[in-house]
């Protein structure tokens, strides 16, 4: 760091995003991407309606706002866009958590989380997930601040119900909840109608994952008005135009084709029990995941090794280096060759590893 | 706002940024946008080039990074992209602006500093800017802290010299000096090149203007490469996918095809001039502008009435309703066509003013 650099980020340590190699050539089931593309029919929506590329985009984001709300049967002033649901997160944060109002959240769950709070040099409690990693409600009975819920979590994959968030919700009425949906399309419930009975519920979504968008960077955040409001007091603070035109178009053509989504999200939960069945049948264990992705782990092999094998046989997988979850890998489910790519290259690891 | 916003926000005013009709029936020279379209080589560039959309961007932003630098002469640690250019500015400010080191910046500029110093939560003090408009870097001499300029300045458009923004360097070895160049490529010189020899400069520049790019969201920023590597720590701390593949497709193109870039700049500047004469001779007065608008006054008719009379006749200016500076409007330079139509309208405004 400069010398010029302010003291009170002396101690930052960013968040470390998973590999992008740009040169493709491995079978990537390392950052929990769509394997299929947007869907032809955004990608002619966006060509047709593109706005001039010279203006600035409209900074209300009206039009996608209102196709959101209308999707989610919510009205237009409980939405909000980001640029990628990291910026909705980062916001959160901002608004919510200060010296009193710690933010709160799983001591397993996606990594960026701590980093938001240094950033905002705001106070943040861990709370331990349960040994077999699920996340029980009563263990943040004594806790308040800006609680942080990832559902479907990341990078264990299993999902709370909405009833069980409604009763998170309940037992909090003075705390803001967020709930971070990244993942949620592939099997778990929404708690986006829950926004409706709780006026300190914040849920946050992505077109990153379900919707085949990760490269054009948007997220959404959905809460009542007076959040909302407050979420963009912040963003008109610090970023008004921070939705590009061609993302916009790219995202009203892609909610015009859902059946497309539905269906890539049918593939995904296919090819996840399917891979899951094959994994067993290979000795490892796995958390329920109802997400894009695996956590397994194997006996015979460490987490870290594991990784290592199948990065030589060109297959990425995400290994967390941490405490209590370096025995298992993060494997995103892919297409179902993909998948038997990453079956055939860890039999032929656990072969070798047998020897 | 909510019952839940942090009380450190309670007073944040965000910004106001310019008007943005939606049905864009009006001649909108207001908010500085290019008149023209992005190069149709970008486009094609653009749509040749476009990665897997459902795939994450490259987070080092390796490709365009390198190419800005090779075009400004500075090595690719010296360069980061950001979301438009007031992500590099908002980053700035939480990097190097704290309780002792306050945001230091003149009375009359870019309205969006003081909203980020707010939100960041650090003072600020704003340096008047002499009588006539113009901006004195003896005026800073006893001013320490975080030092921003926008050069050529907005909205008065005058411009410093790349010989007095090194001065005002050798004056602040102490402090970072952030030099706002959005405007920069009308005919002011930009001290890109000084950051080889003060460690303490960042130049701020956008695609939103010279660039017609204002729908795609990029900004940059380049410096010493300690200071780009605390900035790339904030980044990746808040959102290290910011800039989303499409958007660098398509500046990549813009890069390759500089020479229209350069056109667009020149055909600007003519039409600055011809306006310039015009407005003189319908009796107004005008800071020197080196930017792609004009910031004019006239002793008939106050500032305000004359926003809203033109946009009563359909042409779109920007009014700030600030002391000092209500009796002006600031004119963003379109297209000759444009110019005639804001020419005209004024004439008619100017002959019903008479009666």
């Amino acid at each position: 760091m400069s010398r010029y650099l302010s003291s009170k980020l002396a101690s930052l340590t960013p968040y470390t995003p998973g590999e992008q190699p740009q040169d493709l050539q491995y079978v990537k089931l390392n950052t929990n991407e769509s394997p299929f593309p947007p869907s032809k029919k955004a990608l002619e929506y966006a060509a047709e309606h593109q706005r001039s590329l010279n203006l600035y985009p409209d900074p209300t984001c009206e039009e996608l706002v209102r196709r959101i709300a209308m999707f989610y049967r919510v009205t237009k002033e409980e939405v909000m866009l980001t640029n990628g649901s990291d910026e909705a997160l980062f916001f959160s944060f901002l608004a919510y958590a200060d010296e009193t109002h710690p933010a709160v959240f799983a001591d397993i769950t996606y990594g960026f989380y701590p980093v938001f709070a240094e950033i905002n040099r705001v106070p943040y409690e861990e709370v331990p997930l349960r040994e077999d990693l699920s996340l029980k409600i009563e263990d943040y009975d004594d806790r308040h601040g800006l609680i942080v819920i990832a559902n479907p979590n990341a990078p264990t994959g299993i999902a709370l119900s909405m009833r069980e968030i409604d009763l998170l919700l309940q037992r909090h009425p003075d705390d803001v909840v967020v709930v971070d949906e990244a993942y949620v399309d592939f099997g778990a419930e929404s708690c986006i109608q829950l926004t409706k009975k709780h006026d300190n519920l914040l849920v946050v979504q992505t077109f990153s994952k379900s919707r085949s968008m990760a490269g054009a960077r948007l997220g959404f955040v959905i809460g009542d008005r007076r959040l909302i409001r407050d979420l963009n007091t912040v963003r008109y603070s610090f970023n008004p135009y921070n939705i590009n035109s061609m993302t916009m178009s790219l995202a009203m053509g892609t909610m015009l084709d859902g059946n497309y989504t539905l269906a890539n999200c049918l593939t995904i939960e296919k090819n996840r029990e399917y891979t899951v069945k094959a994994l067993r049948e290979l000795g490892f264990e796995m958390t329920d995941s109802k997400a894009n992705f695996l956590f397994a782990r194997h006996k015979e092999i460490e987490g870290g090794s594991l990784y290592r094998a199948l990065k030589e046989k060109g297959v990425l997988v995400r290994h967390f280096d941490k405490e209590r979850i370096s025995d298992y890998n993060r494997i995103t489910i892919g297409t179902k060759e993909q998948m038997d790519c990453l079956l055939q290259a860890i039999r032929e690891i656990l072969a070798e590893t047998e020897r």
